[in-house]
């Protein structure tokens, strides 16, 4: 039992993981020796976050390896933009089935597009052999260390703040039913559900600005509730104005409340910073909508997140997909 | 599909993983929102490694989890040893065939004990479902910006150089029947096994002393030829003085040249160095042993790692446990 790969496959691993990706000129040594070395620059702090994902349970396993890697490094770099971070590098832990080169190739080509548009590092990684697809990547970034020296955190909300959300809420929901059954289309929805698109620009702007943020993965409501806990105040959301995938008479309205994967910001703020944010909106040309406001928790009772429809407080059946 | 767990198991995860773990000075957010952030200290340069391992590959999937734990972090650590860096903090990725509240609690037992040895904060992670036990470690440390900026590589080795190992080689291949056979003990060999030492102190003594080094986890052989590889150089190692678990008379002796997992150090450093490094194995109660030197490779062949013993080169079938 051992850790690292040999002869031929070593050559394998070495050509995809070792060229192509960007350079970085934080980074003194990269891929290839017991570890990596950056030079944090001046003035920064280092925001870094883990992600696991694994075949069958965050993607279908026959899905084609450059969506995989695709869809991985995004949603992985999503959680630097729920941060206001400037993305810096990665690691790659990947777990393979088998020794399959033409898979390997396609993971790492669309590894490299995908670090290519951040403008990332592939820093250092692992590569093992094991029962299952798993990949875990951990991305870092920095944040300038003022005025926001933790960057754009959970747990600053306060009662009186509007919450908001940036694009739309549910289209990599509805794509799954697609994706499931034909994991090779990259059509309509399910570019939604593959490629999407890390709020980097938003976040790093919200600096200042948001009091509390996160990106959404587990569904609009879910990641409301951690924002709520975190913060300790209770959120009352307007179904009328969350901008969802469909209109809110559809039948699967439902289900762009609750449903994961959007990677769309969720993100509190005072209401003085309305025009601020109305005119961020337009310079990123990314919609922005005022969907509620930050509450008091009902006496004795935990934080809660609640959602009115006409007027009317609304009954959800899941408040998000809980896969552990 | 989804990314994070929720409800009961939420709890759970929460109460492993929250607290109980060393609290460092560098640490400005930790565990429980988007990203953790730290506060790099000014002249050092963050050295980081990301290893995978997976039960039945790595170490017996039945095998207690605390000792599991303590395995996966201290091999972890051990890369930042060979760096000479001083280990921070370190994050996990958790892949879990099911919801396993025992075993994750043993697993967060083991995991504490080896972080407040190592005196390193759990940053954060992620947890997830799947269909086999992959545990996936960022760990990071410093080391000094001056006079190594990049630590300690593979890649320095010059012809001429000394050949260096610390401790004695060997130990943990030939516990791997035992361990197979009865993953719960810990007694003699199996402790070598379960608990390898990262050597944080020579590694960190080592800066400006090594020309090269890297930690044995491959088997000596195989690893040596990293270093050969990177420093293009050939390593011409004397049987008769390598430190091995058994004489070079048992028929063990080629499984300890050739078996993996000792997280010793192997390391080369100029002849001008030999007394500093004497002295060094006094002060850390550590043997220090010469086992060869650096030569130039044969006209037209590539950097090669030979062995010798009565003075005849000696012939190895393997030169290490290739798992992928």
């Amino acid at each position: 039992m051992s850790e690292q790969p040999g002869g031929s496959e070593f050559a394998l691993i070495q050509r995809c993981f070792s060229s192509g990706y960007p350079q970085n000129a934080a980074t003194l040594l990269g891929v290839g020796d017991d570890a990596s070395v950056i030079c944090p620059p001046a003035g920064q702090h280092l925001v870094q976050s883990l992600d696991t994902q694994v075949a069958d349970v965050h993607f279908p396993a026959n899905a084609p390896a450059q969506l995989i890697a695709q869809r991985t490094l995004r949603c992985a770099v999503s959680d630097l933009a729920a941060m206001g971070a400037t993305p810096q590098g990665f690691l790659l832990g990947l777990t393979l089935p088998d020794n399959q080169t033409d898979w390997l190739d396609d993971f790492a080509h669309g590894l490299r597009d995908a670090a290519t548009e951040f403008g990332i590092s592939l820093l250092g990684g692992d590569t093992t052999r094991g029962p299952a697809l798993v990949i875990s990547i951990l991305v870092q970034g920095w944040v300038a260390t003022a005025p926001t020296p933790t960057g754009l955190t959970r747990s600053g909300a306060r009662v009186g703040d509007d919450v908001w959300v940036s694009g739309y809420i549910g289209a990599a929901a509805l794509s799954l039913p697609t994706v499931l059954a034909n994991p090779e289309t990259t059509d309509g929805l399910a570019a939604a559900y593959y490629y999407p698109t890390p709020r980097l620009s938003l976040g790093q702007s919200l600096l200042g600005i948001a009091t509390a943020a996160l990106d959404i993965s587990d569904g609009l409501l879910q990641d409301a509730h951690h924002i709520a806990t975190a913060s300790a105040v209770s959120l009352a959301l307007t179904g009328e104005q969350i901008p969802t995938a469909v209109g809110c008479g559809h039948p699967d309205w439902p289900n762009c409340l609750t449903g994961g994967d959007d990677y769309e910001l969720l993100f509190t703020a005072s209401p003085a910073q309305q025009a601020s944010i109305q005119a961020l909106a337009q310079r990123l040309a990314l919609p922005l909508s005022r969907i509620g406001q930050c509450q008091p928790s009902a006496p004795g009772q935990p934080p809660a997140v609640t959602v009115s429809l006409d007027g009317l407080p609304l009954q959800l059946k899941t408040s998000g997909y809980q896969h552990f």
